[in-house]
């Protein structure tokens, strides 16, 4: 019970946690036995019976078999049922709105493609729309909600979409909208913030307690997830890196300020750059160019990893963080970009601290990234899965949704 | 109880957090009734009466006369006994080892101040002995613990100096020496990280969750509380903004780097830039000479602003941070350079975000800044009167000391 919890637990809460421990316990062990649930999570053995039993009536969790004796009889051992629940994940690309229909595991189980042809405002809202209803269609099982991740300012407390730009959506009430028509717990949050907690809980992040995503496509934003749990800061700006000026005397950014990040490191920026210097039409062509020593594409491509080792370096001296992961189209520049944009940081930054900190590419594809931690917000914070719920803006996501977490 | 704890919590456990949370809401209170806090802590009359009486005998609780009746017998009020305990803050400056007897509300009752004559190694190790010795004499009351700011790369959760360049100290182990030596709780870390703590609880900090203090002396440094806990970085070094590099080829600093913060806007180089121009020798003499108008160090001074409006933009990129504390000397400098800093953060990062970022001044004495802080988390973690204590670094530091605190 945390000390700045400023009332007792109630009876209710008390049965919610242990509930989600027994889940969590069961769910982080793939098959485990009543007994060394006990033992593990420190509940009395009449507890976890009775929490298991409530979660098998429920559908979570099953008996899959015996495990091998321990003196008496061999213990049953019990799984959870991996696709008991879907979910809805979807990512409000640039490009496209994607979304997958998810199980417990994070396993796509069905998924929509829907192109964008510059659609905006009501009419994008629209397509989300149909988004959802194609994939709701595509599974028979009890879902747990709808986790979304958007482009621009987010604010998740309220779950308003503050400003997208390339959207036209201006202080729109996604999840208000969303709960109304589908009548289930809705989370939504800035891509890139959430594709920083895909990294956390299904990819390179599982050993870090803190990491920081930087998620470079059209546009630069990274994802910070702090003491395990995604920090969107007081404005819910965190991670805005891709507006931070690098570039003194740069080029008009389209958010009005000059030299941002933007400018030189984004693939669009990359792409304009390479375009004037050699016959490259996608962000593909530079890599082949780039990997086969095309010279004339070498200067924006190691520029752009020149500048993305400053907002690396600053990174680093803000939060002193073990590792940074590059996501997006431009991983396919290799270990030697990687390597340019660590130098970099190294140069700019405390020695004793960047030294200890980690650039490497994610691990997840980048058309999955979105969804999958839009999947982990609704996982957590319906099931209590992964990151630790409690304190932060995290508990106060769910408070005011209708899934409810405990305090 | 927070949903990943992964145990459930024991009796004893139960027990601390609600002593904790009556004494707590008696210290927020002033004067406040058994039933009363009954009510606001959602606790039972008797269990509210157990634990006063439990406070009560410990001395940290007192009876201070009656309330107005709400109809029946008028009730008797309660309050902390803000000397019942003192305990000991300690400033490892780069000028003077400062020390302080500070009680339950942060009130100085003693000081002592040992200037630095180059002192490093052992012989400043003998300096910190001498100064808590004389603290320590100077009370009759029971000592909670002692707190410590110290320079350079601190590891809290081991109690390590990793490297303290002045102080020619390399891995010491500061907390296992003081502990042996005086057999009190001993909490140490960063002076820049303490400096934020202390105006999080003591400060312009109190109405926030996230709040980032630039400490500028000798060097520069930050200190970051996000969700109301400071927030060290998996390698410790957070808010070593001092050391990130914001012009490009530029002065060598101490680090061994090229163009760092602390090269351009620390007290230091603000100094020797100006002595170039003008005959100052302490930045006091800059501050008037600068106030005066004197042309001649408007240069150095302005300049140190723009560069501090860079860091401030690293840190509304990486942080959306609500509000950023600039505290020491620099800050006789006044509103029209906090300006200065403010435009320069404004033209460097995504506006939607930054115009919500406040700019001031850090309204908590220089000389006591880092005392305060070393003894809000002596308070905090062996009281929890203060800052939230789940999650985080901060139940690390607990756990690993004699304090201890509910998990």
């Amino acid at each position: 019970m945390p000390a700045h919890s400023s009332r007792k637990a109630t009876h209710q809460q008390t049965r919610l946690h242990n509930s989600r421990l027994v889940l969590k316990t069961i769910y982080d062990h793939g098959r485990i036995s009543r007994a060394e649930i006990a033992r593990i999570t420190g509940l009395t053995r009449p507890t976890v019976s009775d929490m298991v039993a409530e979660l098998m009536e429920e559908g979570l969790v099953e008996e899959v078999g015996q495990g091998p004796s321990e003196g008496g009889k061999p213990p049953i051992l019990l799984s959870v049922v991996d696709d008991a629940r879907h979910l809805i994940g979807i990512d409000l690309a640039s490009d496209a709105f994607r979304g997958a229909v998810i199980n417990l595991r994070g396993e796509t189980r069905h998924r929509v493609h829907l192109p964008l042809h510059g659609q905006d405002g009501e009419a994008a809202l629209q397509l989300v729309y149909r988004l959802i209803d194609e994939l709701a269609s595509a599974t028979d099982r009890p879902l747990l909600g709808i986790g979304i991740g958007t482009p621009g300012l987010m604010d998740p407390v309220n779950g308003v979409v503050r400003q997208a730009v390339n959207l036209d959506w201006q202080d729109l009430p996604l999840r208000r909208l969303l709960e109304e028509r589908y009548a289930l717990p809705i989370y939504v949050a800035n891509d890139c913030q959430v594709a920083a907690l895909a990294e956390y809980t299904f990819g390179k992040g599982k050993d870090v307690d803190n990491l920081v995503l930087i998620k470079i496509e059209h546009g630069i934003g990274a994802g910070i997830v702090l003491n395990g749990q995604l920090f969107y800061g007081s404005t819910f700006g965190a991670g805005e890196i891709g507006h931070v000026a690098v570039v003194e005397e740069g080029e008009r950014c389209r958010c009005g300020n000059f030299g941002c990040l933007e400018t030189v490191a984004s693939a669009r920026a990359i792409l304009q750059r390479a375009r004037r210097a050699a016959q490259t039409t996608t962000i593909a062509d530079v890599c082949r160019a780039f990997q086969n020593g095309d010279e004339r594409v070498r200067q924006p491509v190691l520029e752009a990893a020149k500048y993305l080792g400053v907002a690396a370096a600053n990174l680093v001296g803000a939060l002193s963080v073990r590792r940074i992961l590059i996501a997006g189209s431009v991983t396919c520049f290799g270990e030697g970009w990687l390597e340019a944009i660590r130098q970099e940081m190294l140069r700019r930054s405390l020695g004793a601290v960047a030294c200890q900190t980690e650039v490497g590419f994610s691990a997840i594809d980048p058309d999955d990234i979105v969804i999958l931690g839009a999947s982990a917000l609704v996982l957590t914070y319906e099931l209590g899965l992964f990151a630790p719920l409690a304190g932060g803006i995290g508990a106060t996501i769910a408070e005011t949704t209708s899934g409810g977490v405990t305090p």
